[in-house]
């Protein structure tokens, strides 16, 4: 791994970081080619449907790209689909070697296109910032694997670790960095999520309002169909679709939620409410590669408890409510310590006041 | 403030931490002597009833003290305690300049030292890093200022905000790194207090376990003096003693606690439990600087909400309990968001694996 290489490779990154949350259902791809020491063309995947980032890179090296070496965060796809494949494309146009961060996800393809490449005699060296490539994707490469969305957890919190007062009031506890964050995060992901208690309580729009930002599809669960009809989840303006997860079985509350323009999610259940795993698995056979979950604090606990939450991501506001008030999870916890949940990679960063936590929860066994 | 004036007070602030948490009832104090841009004296405050910093530094120095500049951390005394005026020592010794970074806090004496070194004609600037000599001394600043201890409220939570699972269970939270710095933080304390339902519960020590540290004063809040005879602060290995704070009335409870070696301070009662701030003037009367609190959360919601916490450390350990269990504050908190207490100057830091947070809280009004 040569120093100039990890350069290329870091700047084919900060390419495709520029797709991220704009290319579903297809990951985000950045490309760097570069002859004779200096970058010929660049190119990153914008849409879904429109070219990849190995052919925008390719028309802007030109003629240029013969005898280049080719930077690209993921494996150049081997399969006809809505553009030709561009591992064939690279073979076209004559590249000497080709740098891939990562294979491609996708076990059924998988290696396909760097054998197509070696094939034509083109050197092909994996690997290279393969971290960062897939950090860039983890959504995709979740959902290609396991057709299930990833799911993020977010939760504003005071420092004694309440998401609300005793009598509920929540607004507002992080500061507008944090809120603009969540807005752009929104924007960012297929799907948000929040529990029905939280519309009947604050009526949230659960829209994306950064500009030039796209709205995500609004999920509400709601196991017992007590979603307000008249609820802005139904009216807010937007060209996102609301769905209903529910295990509740009353045809006519479900024809009242259809009738308002939400599309029910009809769910098994398990102890009386909606079976996550089973809604999760609907989701993800629908398209739905990323969730934002927003809570509250019932879902939150269900969907963590349950192993579905690949990602937290907690808002910390230099604030305290100094007594009793709602907790981020509700429901049975662990009783024990030594049966704690552990969050593994926490980083922690600042936005504006607040402080952002974010790791993987997982059940680790006794320590 | 030339570079280099900041760089010898910033020695002079290195020495002085040296003697931090080692010299109650005294403040810490660093001092370095410059002769023509060379360091020719270095000394600090090791121990009430030694020597003071100044007297060190002139003694390193010796002849070459005479014309020098004097970087001093606190205003040089200008009465004779237990060690004679360092202000009288330095004019005798002949320095040309010094530079103060604090001025003494104690409103009786506070200028007397630069006022005697002024009318022998020495030069004096005061308030070079003056923030960071304040830092060093909080304590001891609040103590002889308001004869009140200074405060550090100091709790271990789960991510989602749990000091303790749903059966109490709270063995360990945090990791060894914490667990130590917590311990060296004791050594440095004059006191340590707890409720007496974490002794109860827990039966801790309450030492400083880190070679060469000293135990604190032990102090157990007990409104209804609940406390086991055979509890461990009573039977511990320590030269430092027990206080009991309570507003019961029982004497033969009292007796009682006397005769297994605790210390009772009687209190003003506060619906039925310990009045903390007549508790916290006996303890400030009796020469207590600064406390350590630990809990549990009845004590820590109750101190917090009557303002005398002066800093709150929390240590976040990358776990979650992942639905209901104990929280840092037990009692009424505040009802509506925007009457939050909050926490100015948050620090955070990694400990180990886990986070510490520090900050001072403060009640700001509405936002």
């Amino acid at each position: 791994m040569s120093a100039f290489n990890m350069k290329m490779m870091r700047q084919a990154l900060a390419l495709a970081r520029r797709g991220v949350g704009k290319t579903a259902p297809n990951p985000a791809v950045g490309c760097v080619i570069v002859r004779d020491g200096v970058v010929a063309g660049r190119g990153w995947h914008k849409k879904a449907g429109t070219p990849h980032a190995e052919v925008h890179a390719l028309n802007d090296a030109g003629e240029r790209a013969a005898g280049s070496d080719v930077y690209v965060t993921l494996e150049p796809c081997a399969h006809f689909g809505k553009t030709p494949p561009c591992a064939r494309a690279l073979v076209a146009a004559g590249v000497a070697r080709v740098f891939v961060a990562m294979v491609d996800p996708n076990p059924l393809v998988a290696g396909k296109g760097i054998e197509i490449l070696r094939e034509a005699g083109i050197e092909v060296e994996v690997g290279l910032l393969e971290a960062e490539a897939r950090e860039l994707n983890l959504p995709f490469i979740k959902w290609i694997q396991t057709r299930r969305p990833y799911v993020i957890l977010k939760s504003a919190l005071t420092l004694d670790g309440k998401s609300a007062t005793a009598t509920g009031d929540s607004r507002w506890i992080t500061g507008d960095a944090s809120r603009r964050l969540v807005h752009r995060l929104r924007g960012q992901l297929d799907a948000i999520m929040v529990g029905v208690g939280t519309v009947i309580k604050d009526d949230p729009q659960l829209t994306c309002r950064v500009p030039g930002g796209k709205d995500p599809i609004r999920i509400v669960v709601d196991s017992g169909l007590r979603l307000p009809l008249h609820a802005a989840v139904f009216n807010a303006h937007s060209a996102a679709k609301t769905l209903v997860a529910t295990c509740c079985g009353d045809t006519a509350k479900i024809a009242a939620v259809a009738a308002h323009g939400g599309e029910v999610v009809a769910c098994g259940a398990r102890e009386g409410r909606v079976d996550l795993e089973d809604l999760f698995e609907q989701l993800g056979a629908m398209g739905i590669q990323s969730i934002l979950l927003e809570g509250g604090s019932h879902l939150a606990g269900a969907a963590l408890r349950a192993g579905l939450v690949d990602r937290l991501m907690i808002f910390f506001a230099p604030k305290l409510v100094g007594g009793v008030g709602m907790g981020l999870f509700a429901g049975q916890g662990v009783l024990k310590m030594a049966d704690v949940l552990h969050l593994e990679e926490m980083k922690v960063a600042r936005s504006g006041n607040d402080l952002v936590v974010t790791g993987i929860p997982v059940v680790r066994g006794r320590d």
